[in-house]
């Protein structure tokens, strides 16, 4: 229980310089085949070491021959000439002998038997040949260096001769995961308390990407001896280490102590967010590094320290994220203590992009997956207000961002289908969605986030499903509803029913662990909808303040034996292998501006919800009516 | 001397259409791990197999309880509380066993002696419980089909226990070189006649960038029956087969036949330039594609048909180009026969981007290595006029364009090393030159196309150098001159001077033969101001006319045997290992707009050309005088 990590908070631009300054990187070269450098960084200039072509070629079919014997030949004054004595004959890219220095091609000849041609025209030297040297002079500049090697430059330079080509090495990378609660992906069964060690792998990809090699080293327990021999050994074999250093503080510590007993440890936290925990040192005059356990943090790290420190070795950027402009959807804080990296999630919306922040903690890494680019939050600023124009790091393509519907609101596994089938059916287009429940969708359109809020509000007086809330929220837009599905809610319980639930009046009086969904969820209206009619004070169900903000989290808490009971859509309930006691039928519908009707993606969106595909996928999952999918409602 | 081939003159757009119609590509699948999938494309949506975490964990350092033990505490009214008893110690990222349901961080506990705490608040059910599924909940999304696989994909999959991804196959693509002439890199001794295969070498380099595997077959010699058992192998290994067919009529005819033969040809011409004559054709239900030996055409044809089959096989394009606007420096005739590919020049001189073309023939691989870009003149217009803003196709980096210093003038093997040095020593910056002649250069200058123009021109009435031609055609702009290097011109004469070369007299009054410089260079000015002095004709020099753009062509020219002798500086007679009669020293300036000496990247050339190491390659090369270089001489 013992917490003790006495970290300092470097800024992160003289972190940065100061760890640049010790490790002092030297660039390696090494000579390899110019038919396999591919995208490979010339560490000399390169040039040619033969000519090319290397010989004197004809540049057309015809004849060559000496230009002399062709003076004084005219239109009125024909010349005979005999093959094999005055010329012979050549074909586009034949070689021109010595004795020959100039070519008349054969729309410039008339025929005649006995190997013979009259000509009516004189030549001059070098007509109609292609040079030595024409497309590349011996000793002649190909490339220069510092030039990452493109297809037609191997071309080049095989064509001058140049069969090896000295490029930079790229570093080899150490990759170290320690920790005793790692296992191998694959290992089965997996234990309670058991970790799978994917950072290593996301690692290993990164260095690809950015340029190197990597070298997995195997998962090394927390044994300090164990710890160091293994990072020893890894320094001898390679030019950089990273050393994975799980999460908890005891560990990291742990690390630290065997970098500064075999090397340095220079820094030890740096002012950033996530990410902080970092240790950059040295062993043996090559750069080592501690990187945290959280994902996010780890992701984090690699970009802003390792990607430089690989491309100092391997001569230059080997990509560059696109930065674009957009416009921040809402507030950001932010402390003084460091500079922050937010994922966001973009949307073109209307005109503007809109950037939309993610979730800010370090451990998902979903968090990056779902991303559409990072927003850097300066270290000398508190915050930024909603409506900013924002500066965008951009993690996927600039085009796939302008062609995706952005969907935010109520969730439905149906939404991963209509995503998948958007894209498969039309590669152009993309449905990206955001899970934060029908009320979120809702202000998402109020604040023109987004293109379509798919909602399940149950009006508490009327019965009526989403049209009162639409009136009573957007007032203020012209909205249409899409019809979607109508699907069936009702309480999800482990196989068997040990609690032999009936109705959702049996959780308050059977007094069972409930799981709830987030405050805004369509579903907890329903609970509230239904508790109200019962007369059952939601205080006194046990569970009704754990939170979860999908249907798919409520039913692996109850498959998990965290909570008895929840309440959520048949096809999550059926997907975690759960029992299910039906509740009511509700309406699932896609709320949407108006003017966005018009839209092609929204056209290809109604398109796959009223395709035979999307439906054969619905009737497998089961528990949902699509008769009126895709008819639309003007409100 | 046959010449038969009748080329259809497909439109491209129709052509595209026609053939994809007929080859109609299914995309394979394959199965492969996770951890190896980066940069793959998804061929199915993929859900998680676990959740991630798989069990509830504890979100901070302190001790897991039953939550129903703490209530009642507060402030005034403690609990104390028993380890093992009561509660477990638990760390952050420790499992929670299933019957506590709850965590109190360190922070709020007051320790006791014998293995018992004190708390002071109640805990609500999961307080700082990391719940199973927080990150991945098991059956949900975690990418969609068709998208590529990043570093954080393969983190999220094994987290998701998805250690296998269904992916699309790369094709295998097989490549083909076909001509008795052609030779392997490396072949020593070369024979006049031969031709090394560079082509194959290059495109398996596309074949890698644009998403497939290369197999490359060994040179097929030009015999109908050999060519047609190894295209027919291919075609059985192979998912698309490329055949080189050399450029000559009569071997295209041939891949034609045996296409033809063994499945159907499609098409043969196509109305692009270059790249006219490509074969599109289909065996056994893969493409097959004949592709023309110049290494330009082929490239285009790489491009444009063979990239777009790949990506279709692969799921997704593999990178885009990027287009950016530009002004064109000069007209561009085009045919209203073809689409045209042509190859430019970019260069940031002033505030826009201007766009020069590049030399058209399809034969120099170098006129691709040298491009910045491709411009396409659409078929059915009849040229572009200068001054017209075009969309052109970056094949470099943007930044490199616009860090770019762009140098049209006057050659010399030294802009090659200030090239080099100024990338070496400022990673930033780059310099393009490109020769024209002195000419040219001031001509470049006068329409605002390049940032500096290298010139060495000798006024015939004063004999000084390059300022009275600033001064007579650039009056309307203020022109600096930076001191470059005094150079020596003389003639170049094979090793021995077999004709007794003694000085340029010699070279009409001995009747040899002689290569020239192109109008406009310098060097060629200074063989007229000469023979002008002499009083010889210009006509009675043999050669006059053959006209080469550099020293080092003119070198070459001699060290081959097809000229006597020619005119030149020192340092390319030496690097072809001719001898050198000097003729006189001139001055190799540097012209440029005075507003640009403030750029930044000037003051780096300035430097470059002042610095150590410039001089001391150029004291390796010999017949400089660097003694002025760097000095700015305002006119």
């Amino acid at each position: 229980m013992s917490q003790n990590i006495y970290l300092s908070n470097y800024e992160f631009e003289d972190a940065l310089e100061f760890y640049f300054s010790k490790i002092n990187i030297e660039k390696s070269k090494e000579c390899i085949k110019s038919e396999e450098s591919i995208d490979r960084i010339t560490a000399e200039p390169i040039y040619s070491e033969i000519s090319s072509p290397f010989y004197n070629s004809s540049a057309m079919d015809g004849i060559a021959l000496k230009n002399e014997i062709t003076l004084g030949a005219n239109e009125k004054n024909h010349k005979i000439l005999e093959e094999g004595k005055d010329y012979i004959v050549v074909d586009t890219g034949d070689p021109i002998p010595k004795e020959y220095d100039c070519v008349i091609m054969v729309e410039d000849l008339i025929k005649l038997a006995d190997n013979k041609v009259e000509i009516y025209k004189s030549a001059a030297s070098f007509q109609n040949i292609r040079p030595l040297g024409e497309d590349i002079v011996e000793n002649s500049l190909i490339i220069p260096s510092g030039h990452k090697i493109r297809p037609v430059d191997i071309g080049a330079m095989l064509a001058g001769g140049v069969n090896s080509v000295e490029v930079y090495k790229k570093p080899l990378v150490g990759i170290i995961p320690t920790g005793t609660e790692l296992v191998e992906p694959g290992t089965t069964p997996l234990k309670i308390g058991d970790i799978i060690d994917f950072n290593s792998r996301t690692f290993a990809a990164q260095v690809f990407q950015y340029g190197g090699i990597a070298r997995r080293y195997s998962i090394v327990k927390d044994d300090y001896e164990i710890i160091k021999t293994t990072i020893k050994k890894a320094v001898e074999e390679c030019d950089i280490v990273l050393v994975n250093a799980g999460s908890s503080a005891g560990r990291e510590d742990f690390t630290s102590k065997v970098i500064g007993e075999l090397g340095e440890v220079y820094i030890h936290g740096v002012a950033i967010k996530p990410g902080k925990p970092v240790i950059l040192g040295k062993i043996d005059n090559k750069p080592v590094i501690g990187i945290p356990g959280y994902p996010v943090s780890a992701y984090i790290i690699m970009e802003q320290f390792v990607r430089r420190i690989i491309e100092e070795f391997s001569g230059e950027k080997n990509y560059e994220y696109k930065i674009i402009k957009g416009v921040l959807s809402r507030r950001i804080m932010s402390s003084l203590k460091h500079l922050e990296f937010v994922r966001v999630k973009l949307g073109k919306v209307g005109e503007k992009l809109i950037v939309t922040p993610l979730n800010r903690g370090a451990g998902a890494i979903m968090s990056l997956v779902r991303a559409d680019g990072i927003l850097e939050v300066p270290q000398n600023i508190e915050g930024i207000e909603s409506g900013t124009e924002v500066e965008v790091k951009l993690l996927k393509d600039e085009n796939e961002i302008n062609n995706t519907i952005v969907c935010i609101g109520s969730h439905d596994p149906i939404l991963d289908i209509v995503a998948d089938l958007i894209h498969v059916q039309n590669k152009e287009y993309y449905l990206s969605s955001a899970h934060v429940g029908s009320m979120g969708g809702i202000m998402a359109l109020k604040n023109s986030e987004t293109h379509i809020a798919p909602i399940h509000m149950l009006d508490m007086e009327t019965g009526e499903y989403n049209k009162s809330y639409i009136k009573k929220y957007l007032k203020d837009k012209d909205i249409a509803l899409i019809k979607c599905v109508k699907r069936i809610q009702g309480i999800m319980v482990p196989k068997g029913n040990p609690n032999k639930i009936a109705s959702i009046s049996d959780i308050w009086s059977k007094k069972l662990k409930f799981v709830n969904r987030q405050r805004g969820a369509g579903t907890r209206l329903l609970l509230d909808y239904n508790l109200k009619r019962l007369n059952i004070n939601p205080r006194e169900i046990e569970g009704y303040s754990r939170e979860e903000y999908t249907h798919l989290g409520v039913a692996a808490a109850v498959a998990n034996g965290d909570a008895d009971c929840g309440l959520g859509i048949y096809s999550a309930a059926i997907m975690m292998g759960l029992e299910f006691i039906p509740v009511c039928n509700e309406e699932y519908d896609i709320a949407i501006p108006r003017e966005f009707l018009e839209k092609p993606m929204i056209k290809e969106f109604i398109k796959v919800i009223k395709s035979h595909e999307f439906k054969e996928k619905l009737d497998y999952l089961g528990g949902y009516d699509y008769s009126e999918a895709g008819n639309i409602i003007l409100l």
